[in-house]
């Protein structure tokens, strides 16, 4: 069973197609083709997108749906009559929260992923700082992280750093724990003086194995045995070193994020 | 006006916190505080999200506002006779797509960010390219490359380029453009064969001179005259060049990316 969807958006359609996707996990049975109609921000755009939903609609056996969060009720009244299930995000919900707060909705189009300066700095400098502090780099500026991420070589530390602070706005570092760390049994020296700010990553032997085979084929580095040897003793020390980690494997990049600011109690 | 705003969901709760703060930004009359409840996955945890909410309204003057995304319906029917005002975004947009599909959801909890080996490998593969290909370097694996983002130093390349793999998976590379190359009034020879993938980003010179002295205060690099120089030279070279370019001043690194990805039609 196949069916066409449409995210259509004012702004970059990101959050309808985050909303969309949710809801639409949940009907495995049935295979979504997915088109994304951003900036849809006039009349003649609304018009125009109209258009091209109904002639796409009327090549189809099934109803096609339509995710929209259009802000401008003049906009979402052009799409509305559309031939296919056709639901507005704001629509939905925009009536009972202007009931409970007593309050008009400024309808200004585009505000969810605009630029409020602020954080668009503090977001760069997130960046900024995972950057430099990436791999073992910048141990300088560990009195900034607000986590540091330590494990072993492709756990995944350098992705979610990054989601952390595109996503959050965290200073995340990350540390990569050697096999001569591993061999010593202790924690590297440099990372003692931080030991409440990190959180360990690991991940099953055999994901890792595929992992670094794509990286560097036919490797020891990649080997199944180097592979189990080096999670067998990182958990190891995460356990005797009393340091909170989570295993990787079956999470994605936003869940393992969330787990880890969870954990450690950082506030978003 | 002040408002409490909780984000409750069985996983991330990312998608709630994304819609609902798109919602909210149409009220700029009134101050949320906001507190989200990720990973509320079981009837036990479902119960002391509702008394932890109970508990924080009775402490407020006027109603706090809930909204939620719980796919079991068992979730929902806990926290819904809270005190405030519940919105699920699942439950007000699942009967019409059931009706629509003429299914049921598998209402299986964790599914939006779950993972999904193929997606997890293609999203950390367009991480790591980003990364390799940050700054001018890894032009030989260009031909890789979706997209190549150029412009002067600090006008937002890397964080577009890591936003575009982690949210898109798309392949960006970035190549900054140094004032030789300006004087020279072409394009750097290395990037000629690749013209088709080229984007360019431009930035007021005000904003630019703002990001470079926090960079490297007082310095030539970020003088105001320095910025307005480059910022000129750069758009000249872009006309010239017949390069699409966008000024990323006024736009969130999402707005970037989504335009970005608009002109070069890049699908998502």
């Amino acid at each position: 069973m196949n069916r066409i969807v449409f995210f259509v958006s004012d702004s970059t359609a990101i959050t309808a197609e985050t909303l969309g996707r949710s809801l639409l996990t949940q009907f495995k049975q049935f295979t979504f083709e997915r088109i994304t109609m951003p900036f849809v921000n006039t009349l003649e755009k609304a018009q125009k997108a109209l258009e091209e939903i109904n002639k796409i609609s009327r090549e189809q056996q099934a109803k096609v749906i339509v995710f929209s969060t259009l802000v401008d009720p003049h906009l979402r009244k052009i799409l509305s009559p559309c031939n296919g299930l056709f639901i507005d995000f704001f629509d939905q919900v925009m009536p009972a929260l202007k009931k409970e707060l007593h309050a008009e909705p400024e309808q200004k189009i585009g505000q969810t992923h605009g630029i409020d300066p602020q954080i668009y700095s503090s977001r760069i400098e997130a960046i900024n700082f995972a950057l430099d502090t990436d791999d073992g780099l910048g141990i300088k500026h560990y009195d900034k992280a607000d986590v540091i991420l330590i494990g072993v070589s492709r756990s995944g530390k350098t992705p979610t750093c990054l989601y952390l602070a595109l996503q959050f706005r965290i200073h995340a570092a990350n540390y990569p724990i050697t096999e001569e760390d591993m061999h010593s049994g202790q924690l590297p020296k440099s990372l003692e003086t931080y030991r409440p700010k990190l959180f360990g990553l690991t991940i099953d032997p055999e994901r890792l194995h595929e992992i670094r085979e794509q990286r560097s084929p036919n490797s020891r580095y990649a080997s199944l045995d180097q592979c189990q040897y080096e999670t067998t003793q990182i958990e190891r020390l995460f356990q005797q070193s009393n340091i909170p980690y989570l295993n990787s494997t079956h999470f994605s990049i936003e869940e393992i994020s969330t787990r880890i600011m969870n954990q450690m109690g950082i506030k978003r």
